[in-house]
């Protein structure tokens, strides 16, 4: 039996390229999303074209008990999850305070915050009854400090990485590798900038910025070292980005 | 009329200290608590026995509304805020991520994350009306690193100090100052650690540990000192702790 | 006999204004630089205007013995270092790595890290042996993070910072306060910013800026409040910045 | 002809098992460390035995020019150096303040800190002539933060991260990947936990210690991984440590 990489939030980003990666490297990739069953078929299909598993599933991860009966299903039905993947972001833009409404403030916290402790109560102890396991949880710099119009995010973020350190400390010692990456660029990715910008201006984008988009399946390629890393020496926290871009200290 | 210094969270330790100190400055301390009517007379009483002058109010901060309508009801009835306090903590001791409820983990973001949101959401626009005032955020090393058994606090103090850097970025410049002070030690406050002790224990632990538990109206000169600086040189964040405790950083 | 604030590096800034502040408080100040007798004789006649008293002198901190010579004078000949300040800078403006002599990288260290070591040595064990005493030490962003061309000035800095976080560590239970003040912003100062622009773009500066430009004697007010702070509520670590200038981590 | 490895600081641990894991991907590794040619020839030996090529130099970093002109000589007889790895160390153990001396202050700057300094300057400009190449810095937490007894180390090593962050800012966008690892824990070297323990307490840290003792060789797999992170998603900064230690920011 295959081990599995679960996977939160597997659009054609970081999420999919993440599942894609260890999928050739031996994993059965279970792909969840919101939407999008046409896009979730496709990197299934993608997946085995290369050569690999994979199931994919729509999910809401804000609805009750969505994450929690997904996590037994695969489980029950698919094989033990090795590695859980929490991709969801909460970004959404520039607000200034009096134009974040109550519900897109709550709504940041659950996906980004909440979620990530149901996915975590989920599939931890589990991973714990085994001695081992990995939790990688995809980040942003709003993760890192709080900028004009990110209340939602930053608030959601800043939690969400806080919430990795206290898995981490609690889980580390059971054989759990918890991981935060932070990831502090654009990245190459169709389902958001693309849609974010539209066909052709992501198209010149990717022209003009070059490796200065952050190619999601070189991303992976880092999640899963992360994985891989002998448990005497784990890394915790990293950051990503583009070599032409100035971290987020600097000016 | 006097200006009015609101304090979310008044207990006998930090929040009603400062309330006290604000009103001998010549402020109107606005009172609110969840409960403990009893002890919020006895604190009216207490400043107005200083020659201050003082209300107090029960306020669930948790409920719908509840913030939002006595921040109008103090500026209509009372005067306008030009210094607001949010002292409200989310501690519940520590409990393994099995054993932490989705209620205890989402009532920790309610009371030290949403409940500042809709705290300054109240009063920074009216205070950027006016060009200027104060937001003072109390908070706890739980803000700068996860802890085993802190899911939920830590999340939640987290997601609260990156939401006052968005909130510092968005109005600072605006001419109101928000400053996060994380509180790094025991706090001599009968009101939590009174009661988390019960009266012996904590007359034992007052006299052996002397200056190395925290007194809160000596917290209470910097929050005072805080909300004096000059508008050239604010302090968006400090710490504070005993001379004789290490820093969380330390070993 | 009063107690003895000693600022190293007391120009017409930051060092001169703390100097002036303690002197109004009941201190004595003891003014030390590296050039600029003229100067300096201005600030003891400014303090004595004021009804205090103040002592100045030259000195070349790179020099060896010259901090520790004078701290021991400062002790036998006028009273008790009660308060230390450490006042200089090592700025030099961005130099690209291959622009960047060893002598200045080196001489970065020697005034902002290595300085303040042999500053430290010489005030805190007098200081332990009394049981009380205080270290200001002002700093710069560039203790936090590194932007080109500050190759000798953050290395300097940053090695500040945790030279402070040790000596704090170690000599706050001794009753030793320690505190490291980050000043993110352009200073309101004739002899630095005044002297790099000019006097004419400096007053217009100075007129166009306002409050954005912080002003020395307010920065002087954080100093004297820290070094009041009751034992029980020490800051260890502040940040100070205009009003109107993002932070350093912001965009 | 092969690209290099350059290795400042190559003794068993982690310096010799990061030469020897690039020179296993076919890369020449070049082993400086300060004494111990037995032990040099042993580790170059070992190279050669794995099918590997390597060359090793005593070389003594403090000694004005010894690093420059190592590099030079390597550049030109052996190979453009594509990896630098600085692996340098500046740990002397907790001392007092009073116990520093200015000696021992000044070397832990030399060794951690101004010999990072003269290395970059040494090989960055010749990179970024060639558009690509790395430089790997071995950290410790004494560049987070500073403990009691850690003057000289923590000051130097606090220096040689924002020194990092200095390079990584004005070199990256010159396709130079710059990189400080944070070694949080106890490494299983001879040469150095070996040699402060004795054999025999050394071979039973090894046995009660198992996977919490940090593998060296393990270690070489993360630096392995840094150098081949493709430059639209580089890591510049990330931690390490054993599953079973608790981080540096937890109690």
């Amino acid at each position: 039996m295959k081990p599995v990489c679960l996977v939160m939030g597997a659009g054609a980003g970081i999420g999919g390229n993440v599942a894609r990666r260890f999928a050739r490297e031996g994993y059965h990739a279970v792909l969840c999303r919101r939407s999008d069953q046409d896009g979730m078929n496709r990197l299934v299909s993608l997946i085995e074209a290369d050569g690999g598993t994979a199931s994919g599933y729509l999910l809401n991860a804000i609805e009750e008990g969505s994450i929690e009966s997904r996590v037994d299903a695969v489980e029950t039905d698919i094989g033990p999850v090795e590695v859980a993947v929490y991709n969801l972001g909460a970004q959404i833009g520039n607000r200034a305070l009096e134009d974040t409404s109550h519900k897109a403030f709550e709504m940041g916290w659950r996906l980004a915050t909440f979620g990530l402790f149901r996915f975590a109560q989920a599939v931890c102890p589990l991973m714990a009854g085994r001695g081992h396991g990995n939790l990688l949880v995809t980040s942003a710099t709003a993760a890192m400090r709080g900028n004009p119009g990110q209340h939602s995010h930053a608030a959601a973020m800043g939690g969400r990485r806080l919430l990795c350190q206290t898995l981490n400390a609690e889980y580390g010692p059971k054989g759990i590798h918890v991981a935060h990456l932070v990831v502090d660029g654009a990245v190459d990715a169709p389902d958001t900038l693309g849609k974010m910008l539209g066909p052709e201006r992501y198209q010149e984008m990717r022209e003009s910025r070059g490796d200065g988009l952050m190619r999601p399946d070189k991303i992976a390629d880092t999640f899963w070292h992360i994985a891989q890393q002998h448990r005497s020496v784990w890394t915790h926290e990293l950051d990503l980005r583009p070599f032409s871009d100035s971290p987020w200290w600097n000016d």
